[in-house]
């Protein structure tokens, strides 16, 4: 770490958890140099950040002269590592660009090259007689000895793998499977599928349907929420809370800190343990966490984000609660899957997605109020993205309504209620923009004929986005400024998110 | 603060600051109760929290008996107050739910009523027996007298402001025009004007321009960067930093904490000060502080945020310092203004829309490559949102081209060579389409005629959203994946981000 990372709050709450959980196998080197772009840290770091590390649970020590005193941090080192049951910083004081006789000690050297001249002048300075890229015997001998080092730690973890295999074959079979990186065979058959006839409930109840139905066939699954548990029905029955002294378990409680949570889910995916890590919040509690949500993206992790409370629908908390803007702004994240179930099946459906896809992470909006179960949706149609949940497919309709997550029912009754006054209706399920255009041109075109103009889109979010798919005769049902505070029925009504302006809107385009 | 507030990284990076300001005047009150949403705080928050607040420059007390030690709380914030030169915690231990003889302690007393027998048995437990809503005599004589107290505070306030305003006229008129809330008329006067024969530099230096010009102008404009200041280009460069021994400087200098930083801009706006708060970094790390910038949006605070390095067109970095979908992301929040301006006129034009709207934030995607000077923009045109920068706005073009920020100049370019095809092109800059959103139906249709069909719009950013202008014929020339790392010139001729790619698309649709 340097001066900058010190002062980040995501450091903060994941030293925090670190020190909770007593991670004794992780030392910290705390590069002290005192320089950062602004320039010297006295303008704005001046706390003392071992006092603050050892009032979170850590055992800390301080290199004083971290430029030339080897063995101080090699001492230290062993004395980091002989403390098992805390993480270790190691705060080593340095001279930025040390050697360097002009810019040492100063913001000249953090981002920029030091020049041709003061590069000549460093290594006079120095005393460093070599010619440019030439490593000398004695390092490369020295550097050698990693190679022999190296062999024996991994003949010793083979050694280590090979008894435990013959001691416990059962449990090496797991380990071995976990750390392929390989799904388990079968494991989807233990997800649930419903019919219209079971008990609507909220999406948030269906998530930990299923991930209570995947934790015995998947061992790698494990995770938790930011201190919402209760609230994003994340826990998984059989297992308790993964903690100092119970590191088994597989429920982890990170506190109220979504962006340390979303970090360190993160780095326990990356490790290619073959772990599964899922984490969750409220969706508006993205906010806090974008930046680490960026990160799986970017480098390829299949996190499960379960973010429950996706809108509106949430009620009474009002609109610092309620997420308006946060669907549009993840489906234009790269490589994030943002699924957006509309009852049990695609419940089910968005996990068996988000599961498979171990290179990219999965957002999962659910809700907090109940959804009725639907005919018309299958598993098989979420893995498509879009799909059609009502009306024939092989008939041209007179309109196209599409909707996601829990105003899908409410679309679904809007176009009954259309077919009443002898409209044809097609309803598309869109649960997931990012595979629907994965498909070919022939199933998008097969779910939205071009021929058909009048389209409404119905969802209780920001309508950004959606004008791709409703085209230019079309209308997008939805929320495009701040939540109100009311229950959910009441705030539905008063935007517009109801059947009766859904069949308003689509008979306007009908004419 | 309590628990949870503790466990969230904003909290420690505000309060290092404040520490490092030795903000004297602030006093915290830690509800110390160990119960947050998901139980006993012991199964994810263990640190010492008044170790770590004393490691960070803080006065820290702890009143051990909150529930009844009422004279504890009085001497602890006696003596906090008498502590000029730190800033205060006082941790007061309570036990949630206090006198409830069943849910006393648990955090079933968190988020719900206690419900009717449990009021009972709590009013019987504390011995209170007066009816409910009743407030007792001498509850209300003793409250009373907070009034008089109010008005001796307010008649001495008073005093000090008419003794100050004796002695110092001059100043006394710019703090009662700050506290006012109105901007100085005839700011607007100081802001830059340019034409195509000025040099053609970065938007984030016409940015740096426009602070300069408008900082003599403005007591009230105050900010800094979250420790880039030498790139986001934000220092005035006539005030020195603002530290605890230099309070009226106006250079803040945030250190890497960009979430600290939005939350302290609030802050610092919300108070109704008439400070004008800007605040700085680059536009990627918007991820780390977009919590703070929807309390902007949604507490109407008009915080000027200065987000530079606004593409790919940073270059090297590479694609975790390249924003992508932020632009996106950031028009879908409501009451929040997204203004890219592609010039120095436009630059100046942002500015100008920023310091006017004092009850909505404006965010400024700033370039960190040169952008030239164009003969078609100007002030006006950026308050529209979206206006006619090229070709003829009487006649009806074959085709129409938009763009915003750094893609204006090449998409002009496209134009020309569209031209000596034969073609009549109009060229828009969209650089706010919030703004643009506002305008009269009419004006918006004499920018983008519904007749014109052929539209292609051309953004260094995700394409999300600008379906709605350039329609279902239309193209739109965008960066809807992770950039990549090489200098810009090379990025966005890779990604058809040039005149020619514009050219060739436009004239597929002008067949």
């Amino acid at each position: 770490m340097g001066d900058g990372c010190n002062m980040e709050g995501v450091s903060v709450e994941a030293a925090s958890l670190a020190g909770h959980w007593g991670l004794g196998k992780l030392v910290v080197f705390y590069d002290d140099n005192h320089i950062s772009i602004d320039g010297h840290t006295d303008i704005s770091f001046t706390e003392d950040v071992c006092a603050r590390y050892a009032a979170q649970g850590w055992h800390v020590q301080h290199v004083v002269n971290g430029n030339t005193d080897m063995n101080g941090i090699r001492d230290a080192i062993a004395r980091a590592k002989s403390v098992t049951d805390k993480p270790s910083l190691i705060k080593v004081t340095t001279i930025i660009g040390y050697g360097s006789p002009n810019k040492a000690d100063s913001h000249d050297v953090h981002g920029a090259a030091l020049g041709a001249a003061e590069v000549a002048a460093t290594r006079a300075n120095l005393k460093w007689d070599y010619p440019p890229f030439v490593v000398p015997e004695d390092v490369k001998k020295h550097m050698g000895e990693c190679i022999a080092n190296g062999a024996a730690s991994e003949a010793a973890w083979k050694a280590t793998v090979s008894a435990y295999e013959a001691k416990y074959p059962k449990e090496a079979k797991e380990f071995k499977q976990l750390i392929s990186g390989e799904l388990p065979a079968g494991w989807e058959a233990a997800l649930p599928s419903y019919t219209p006839a079971d008990k609507a409930v909220a999406s948030r109840i269906h998530s930990q349907t299923c991930l209570n139905a995947l934790a015995p066939v998947l061992p790698g699954l494990i995770g938790g929420s930011a201190d919402l548990a209760p609230s994003n029905m994340t826990l998984m029955k059989m297992f308790g809370d993964f903690q100092k002294d119970t590191p088994a378990e597989r429920n982890m409680r990170f506190g109220v800190r979504e962006h340390g949570m979303g970090a360190i889910v993160n780095g326990m995916l990356l490790h290619n343990s073959g772990l599964i890590p899922y984490c969750a919040t409220f969706f508006i509690f993205t906010d806090y966490m974008r930046g680490a949500m960026r990160v799986s993206a970017l480098s390829e992790a299949g996190i499960i984000f379960v973010m429950t409370h996706d809108s509106i629908g949430l009620g009474e908390d009002g609109p610092t609660h309620q997420p308006v803007e946060h669907l549009a702004s993840f489906r234009a994240m790269p490589n994030m899957l943002v699924m957006r179930p509309g009852d049990a099946n695609e419940s089910s459906g968005a996990y068996k997605v988000a599961i498979k896809n171990r290179k990219r992470p999965t957002l999962l909006a659910l809700s907090r109020q109940a959804l009725p179960n639907l005919a018309g949706t299958s598993l098989d149609g979420v893995a498509k993205g879009g799909y059609i949940v009502h009306g024939d497919a092989a008939a041209t309709p007179d309109v196209i309504l599409m909707a996601t997550g829990s105003e899908l029912s409410m679309t679904v009754d809007a176009a009954k209620e259309l077919e009443k006054a002898g409209k044809k209706v097609r309803v598309v399920s869109m649960v997931c923009w990012e595979l629907f255009e994965e498909q070919s041109k022939e199933y998008k075109a097969s779910v939205l004929p071009a021929a058909v103009k009048a389209r409404v889109s119905v969802e209780a979010g920001h309508t950004m986005g959606w004008h791709k798919y409703v085209g230019d005769a079309g209308i997008c049902i939805g929320v495009d400024d701040f939540g109100a505070s009311a229950p959910a029925n009441i705030i539905y009504e008063k935007l517009g998110l109801t059947a009766a302006n859904i069949v308003k809107q689509a008979m306007s385009l009908c004419k």
